[in-house]
């Protein structure tokens, strides 16, 4: 019963994903996915693509958070519209928590929408929002068999980003060998090495989300 | 709909731990559901527990991951009996999971099982395995703004720790502002720093089993 009952969920939340993503791509905005676990740097990551980005491109930021607008009120800061979700206590943001959510963006001025997940590198990575693509934060303070542990995310990723490499020096991850496990895992992932106090990455990221808006 | 069957699956899970937690307290094991996010220090913290307490506390784990048995082998080389439970990508361990594993262990022989949840702050707090305690780890890198974004594991955690002191300096964690919060959240709850790679704080963690065992 309760497998019955999750095929069902995911099916109606394909549904609308499918919904969401073709109401993107006519009004021409790429909208990516960024998932991670709790503290892995989401936000920080985020509020220096804005700061980078913002006067480029026309952006928008939806944040999925539990209860709090902790981090909906970082990304105000930088004078980017964004939408607050909670979840209520969900471990995961949906597609119409996604739909209802996109109703208050004015998309018609908009080249990139950026989708904050709920810090969990388990559930949003088996719900499609709608988004073109997904992106997953791995911190290295979490450890290099993470890829691994956690394979799901990683395979459903276009973009790795291995963070807070200002600090490697002080752990024992081992980046040769997360890169191979990612892979192993999905051979076309792109992998790139940022830290958000020093920047490295930074400019490889952008410049990756350029290439890829529809306008 | 969707939540009824939540409150179904809920009520289920309940009545099993409730059966679990007799039954180990008819043993006298004394039962802690370790949980954390991916890549808190879980596993290390639990192999320096090991080491600490195998020859005066008879001891076994039960390990949750999604896939993989990497933390099960970094357990067995204690020489401690450990049980593997592969959720398939399930974001949580549940208490039919637990009783199944548990008839796998000589209770009779124990004092003290580990259960450590997949790593995740959110679902596992919802689902009671019939342990006697949860303890939550969380890792400085994560942020001191995780027990406000994540209240509920929290809320339900005799025990708090704060793992990773040792690269304390190399983050922006404040550890008064989270110890101002975690005590906000749930006022009696016991806060230990640790770091694995110092052993801070082991010795007050391996205390605090100790005094709560049940023989």
């Amino acid at each position: 019963m309760k497998i019955e009952v999750m095929k069902n969920i995911l099916n109606e939340n394909e549904k609308i994903a499918e919904e969401n993503r073709n109401f993107f791509k006519d009004k021409k905005v790429f909208v990516i996915n960024l998932m991670g676990s709790p503290g892995s740097g989401k936000t920080s990551l985020l509020e220096l693509t804005l700061k980078k980005l913002k006067n480029e491109i026309k952006m928008a930021v939806i944040e999925g958070d539990l209860f709090t607008a902790k981090d909906a009120e970082r990304i105000e800061r930088h004078n980017v519209p964004v939408i607050q979700i909670n979840t209520a206590g969900g471990c995961h943001l949906d597609a119409a928590m996604i739909k209802r959510a996109a109703q208050n963006l004015n998309l018609d001025e908009l080249d990139l929408v950026i989708v904050e997940n709920v810090g969990n590198l388990v559930c949003p990575a088996e719900f499609d929002v709608g988004e073109n693509v997904k992106a997953v934060v791995l911190s290295i303070t979490e450890g290099d068999d993470k890829p691994l542990k956690y394979p799901l995310i990683f395979k459903e990723s276009a973009v790795a980003i291995l963070n807070k490499t200002d600090i490697l020096k002080f752990t024992n991850f081992n980046l040769e060998s997360a890169r191979e496990d990612l892979t192993t895992i999905h051979p076309n992932i792109k992998i790139i090495e940022t830290s958000c106090t020093n920047g490295e990455g930074l400019n490889e990221w952008c410049e990756w989300i350029k290439n890829n808006l529809m306008r």
